[in-house]
């Protein structure tokens, strides 16, 4: 244990309760919204400023951002499964930029002592009409309360949790408890989208303030509040052809319908000769990320949900 | 002279009426509804077929497609400029990918016989709220009364004319005089818009009835339509620093309001730190192409026009 890194000084706790922030932008290089916020703040650090604690500003992918493209050589936030560190023949041959970037931010985010146990927000833009949503991959009291305590604000904004064990845990926000993506859309890749740029803003806002309630012991977890969640329960692919090629679209009766009830046999594709697939999964599902541009490479034309209410 | 490529037949009347037509999809690799397009009526030409006349379908740039980017070396819609035939030292060199492109694409047009005096029709997909509209490079008859037909059965489709005699015609559609760019938006780049996948289409078929009336001779340019034209006046930049650095974005006020007149003092840009920037130019002024991804990078936040009534 090193000194200098404060590992040996004793918890107290007014410390223990201090939970240190990092907000990122830019972890996708052409989702510019959040990149742009993030500069903002650095230039008026007074916006994010707090007294219980210290908020961190990281830009993701400086190089995708460059070249506004979503990533150079893998998707950044698919980086953060294992980094174990590498050996000293993996570093000396050439490794992926993703990669590198996974691991120092990593590090910047243990300097700052938000790994293990602070909240590292991550913002987002996608295609999808999503409006304002929160994203967690857990149901922790934490991430129910500040979803309750945002959405008193803001009822528009949304709760979504991924939650599958079976997928490796790969995104920013896996590598803490408190991991909080803010997905925000339709914004087209590569704009900066004024009105959701101020109700993105907005949304952080609460969440710095729901963090500064919570390190003054201002927060109970009494089971006064209620949530609605949107729990993952699976995606759904393209229709494709017989050589796996994608062979229709989003119907147009689907389009930007993203948390609205998916009522089986509803119109859900549309072929490239016109004929329309139709939902025949199960009743109760709610659609999100419908269309989002870079979901075409992961199979992915949208996600399913079901809604539950937890009180917290 | 070679008799093959048919330079030798003697026209005749008939022949010198039929105008062949190309419709072109995927000039750039992120705009997915025109390629789309092209598969649909490859699959079923029927579609697209008329009696007087053959419609040729073209894929601009299938490597920037496959890659889900707007370009590999240059954008393909500003490298039909000078294309003198390549000398045998640049033959030597390794050309890049959109000059070879425009060099295929127009020998294709003239095997076609679109070039000279055909109809091309290349299909652009904008993240600005464009509607359906045509881009014209000039105002010919040709053009006017197209436009006055295809508004006819659909009146939300615009016109919009981009003459600037200062600006080296580099687009497909300066390739001829009967060159029509349809521009649908918004659209995200990287998706497949259903609905305006279809009113696209829509577009198109009124696009060859109009030529299949012309080649029949029922066509008369008598000044029995009047057409609204948005005529290309100038283009306006981002706000920037010191460092030239883009320091603002599109006011939300502003944002989706194409087409809409733009009156002086109205609001048009918001600096990072939430500073107004107001219209301070001419009166009579109408935006297009706001908040356009592929423009940051050619300086242009929006363009203006003013609206002018013609004949035809």
């Amino acid at each position: 244990l090193n000194a200098d890194e404060g590992e040996n000084v004793a918890p107290d706790f007014s410390e223990h309760r201090a939970l240190h922030v990092a907000l990122i932008g830019g972890t996708h290089g052409n989702e510019l919204n959040g990149a742009w916020l993030i500069e903002r703040w650095r230039r008026n650090g007074k916006l994010i400023a707090r007294e219980s604690f210290q908020t961190h500003l990281l830009l993701g992918n400086p190089k995708a951002l460059h070249q506004v493209r979503r990533y150079v050589d893998q998707d950044l936030n698919r980086s953060f499964g294992d980094m174990s560190a590498p050996t000293p023949r993996e570093v000396s041959r050439a490794r992926n930029y993703e990669e590198e970037r996974a691991r120092v931010l990593r590090e910047q985010l243990e300097t700052f002592r938000v790994i293990p146990d602070g909240v590292l927000i991550d913002l987002h833009n996608t295609t999808a009409n999503m409006g304002l949503s929160l994203i967690f991959v857990n149901r922790s009291q934490f991430n129910l309360k500040l979803a309750a305590w945002v959405q008193k604000h803001m009822p528009e904004v949304r709760a979504y949790c991924w939650l599958d064990e079976t997928v490796p845990r790969r995104s920013s926000t896996s590598l803490v408890d408190r991991g909080i993506t803010l997905e925000v859309g339709p914004v087209a890749n590569g704009i900066v989208h004024g009105d959701l740029f101020w109700k993105t803003e907005r949304t952080v806002q609460h969440m710095l303030d729901f963090i500064e309630a919570y390190n003054r012991g201002a927060v109970q977890f009494d089971g006064s509040d209620e949530v609605e969640l949107f729990v993952h329960e699976r995606s759904v692919d393209f229709p494709r052809d017989e050589k796996d090629r994608i062979a229709g679209f989003i119907h147009p009766e689907l389009q930007d319908r993203d948390y609205q009830l998916l009522e089986p046999g509803a119109p859900i594709f549309q072929s490239i000769d016109g004929q329309v697939v139709r939902y025949s999964g199960e009743e109760g599902r709610y659609p999100v990320f419908v269309n989002e541009a870079a979901y075409y490479e992961k199979r992915i034309a949208f996600s399913l949900t079901r809604r539950e209410t937890r009180r917290v």
